[in-house]
């Protein structure tokens, strides 16, 4: 058999019984395609290596009540153990997950300021990934990889960093100089993509195909899956929504350019409208001050806020039409940023597609806390750990 | 095996001999990742239906001059003959295609109507496609499936027509209704899918696993290809650019919207603008004057056409911004839309995507006629057949 096929029908047979809570042979085989003598070859090396461990059957076939009880296969939590990191402004959040995805330890550290050089931000991850695995009993060394997710332009596949507001400087690898330091394969992802494949392993995104996943932040960000697999692009930076352009010549974006979408809807657009109708206003309380007068019915306010969710619609009517996907999430831990996700603007969602015989898409609202946007950093760390596992078995199957 | 796996593995192999002018069973299986007893069984299999056929290899290893002589496989043109039809504005482009895609006839007849009730075009083509068959020295009859393209809102899962400029009516089941008419499969698709789908087999696209296809005619189209696949979306309706948004409560498009970039970009929409600074203008005549004069240095005509240029510019980098492509195709028949793809349309395209430090998706201009056009659904017709076929295969070999 071919190298490559090799590794495909072991990463089948694996993402197969990591899709399920526990499975039978026979049904790995039915969902792969994989020939059951082949799955049996390839779960027993599994098995041998400590991947996946066997239970109890959840059902007994009617018609087989006697001979050899039957066993399912599942992941074996301790397989494993990954970090996964989401960095923010001044803050970081970080989830410490088996191989089944479980929560082993999380915390989130302050970080003490916001702009790292690359060095800096390698001395803080060792110094506080060895903190919390302490606290869970563990050295840095039972670790098996880190996945972190920031903000910025980032092509995941070799963890370089284009661009980030968390980093001093455009074009970092970050992936080598992150490996140097902490002595385990890193991954680094755009967070927005992380928060999609969090979605996708343990989230609203279960079971859905083809989604998308829009957060708002500080900027707008979004992760795009595609037949159940983040969506990259050619350079690793697809799925940018909040540089696209709503208005040409418009406002001015902190990216340089006019008429991002961000522009008019991230707390700096705000800002800059208060500006020009109040004092000279400055960070989040101000933005939650405007947004509180607008919510009790301050016409300038108002005028300010009713912009930005109009635009942050027309956005999304535009992704509807573009990607026509099942589901559209609207993922954000900032409650402040609810005129977004009002009803009055998936209305208008709705209003600006293109009309068909058929129910639009459903657009959910799911907030949560920068703990799941770590726990979709673990599940990419999962991820690379799996691939670098199934390599493994496919040399000692040679 | 499982029926799944099974067809799967037939589907394989003929892909990858699709692929390949001609090609070595050693080849396939490599290329396929299946064993290459399997690979012969499926072959032989293929050669008994007539899907495929036997020619002298095209390489002789060096280390075995003798023996018996090498063969290679590749697909048999007369297998199956398909029609592939793209509907137009009073006419249609039709090829007739053999399995291997080489075109056995083509023309393109006055259809004397541009809105058709469904029985009135199911009669239409049986009439046209029993002549064009006929001056090739065949029958209708031998045709094995055609392939429509159409502008409108199309699933093509089930030829089902939201909507056409070229029916009387929102909603037909056009697949059902023609099948009945034809007597053979019929597949409807969205015409802009299908010159993608052109692009793919046999154009620009071969051998590129994610581009879009934008095409401008009387509207703009899109096609988008991820991972050598066409998307299509879950209600069948992706890949819709025409009618995204460029501008908040914007022009009023033909669609009932406002701001959609067909509002700016498509004829009609140059018209409209014209008719508020010159005299009461129609046609596609009058386009080509406004044009003209815009390149001769008219100052109202250039007002005109520039900033049709610059939205069609700020739709393709959100395009850009949201798919990073490899490649994106500018396709269209109208020389007269030159406009659009001009050397300064493209530097602002760049100007306006996200900058990171490798080249942007490379833009080319492919210009092609109808008939091209017609290719692309002939070939969607291709693969309904190969299908057809393998099911076939998949029944016998049980």
């Amino acid at each position: 058999m071919a190298g490559d096929q090799k590794k495909k029908s072991r990463m089948a047979v694996l993402d197969v019984i990591r899709q399920s809570e526990s499975i039978a042979r026979i049904d790995v085989a039915q969902e792969t395609g994989i020939s059951q003598a082949t799955v049996t070859t390839i779960t027993a090396e599994m098995l041998r290596e400590g991947l996946i461990e066997t239970v109890p059957s959840k059902d007994v076939p009617k018609d087989s009540q006697r001979g050899r009880p039957r066993v399912d296969l599942k992941l074996r939590g301790a397989a494993h153990i990954v970090a996964g990191i989401k960095l923010s402004h001044n803050s970081a959040s970080i989830a410490i997950v088996d191989f089944e995805g479980t929560v082993v330890a999380e915390c989130t550290p302050d970080l003490g300021q916001s702009v790292f050089e690359p060095s800096e931000l390698g001395d803080m991850l060792h110094a506080t990934l060895s903190e919390v695995c302490e606290t869970a009993g563990m050295t840095l060394s039972d670790l098996s990889a880190v996945g972190i997710g920031m903000a910025g332009v980032v092509d995941a596949t070799r963890g370089f960093v284009y661009w980030s507001p968390l980093l001093n400087g455009p074009n970092i690898d970050l992936q080598t100089s992150l490996e140097a330091r902490l002595q385990m394969p890193v991954l680094v992802d755009n967070d927005a993509n992380l928060v999609a494949m969090a979605e996708l392993y343990f989230g609203e995104g279960k079971g859905v195909s083809d989604f998308l996943v829009v957060t708002v932040e500080s900027g707008v960000g979004m992760g795009v899956v595609i037949e159940n697999k983040l969506y990259r692009g050619t350079r690793g930076c697809g799925g940018e929504f909040g540089h696209t352009k709503v208005q040409l010549d418009g406002a001015l974006c902190r990216c340089g350019q006019r008429g991002c979408l961000e522009a008019y809807v991230a707390d700096y657009a705000l800002l800059r409208e208060a500006f020009v109708v109040g004092d000279m206003v400055q960070g989040d309380k101000k933005v939650a001050e405007l947004l509180q007068a607008a919510r009790e019915g301050d016409l300038k306010s108002k005028t300010i806020v009713t912009r930005a969710s109009r635009m942050f619609a027309m956005g999304l009517a535009n992704l509807i039409n573009i990607f026509d996907p099942e589901l559209i999430i609207l993922a954000g831990e900032r409650m402040q940023m609810d005129h977004l996700y009002a009803e009055e603007v998936i209305a208008s969602v709705r209003d600006a597609i293109v009309k068909i015989d058929r129910p639009p898409p459903k657009v959910v609202i799911h907030k949560w806390g920068d703990l799941m946007w770590a726990r979709g950093a673990a599940a990419f760390a999962i991820d690379a750990v799996a691939d670098i596992a199934i390599e493994r078995l496919c040399e000692n199957a040679d």
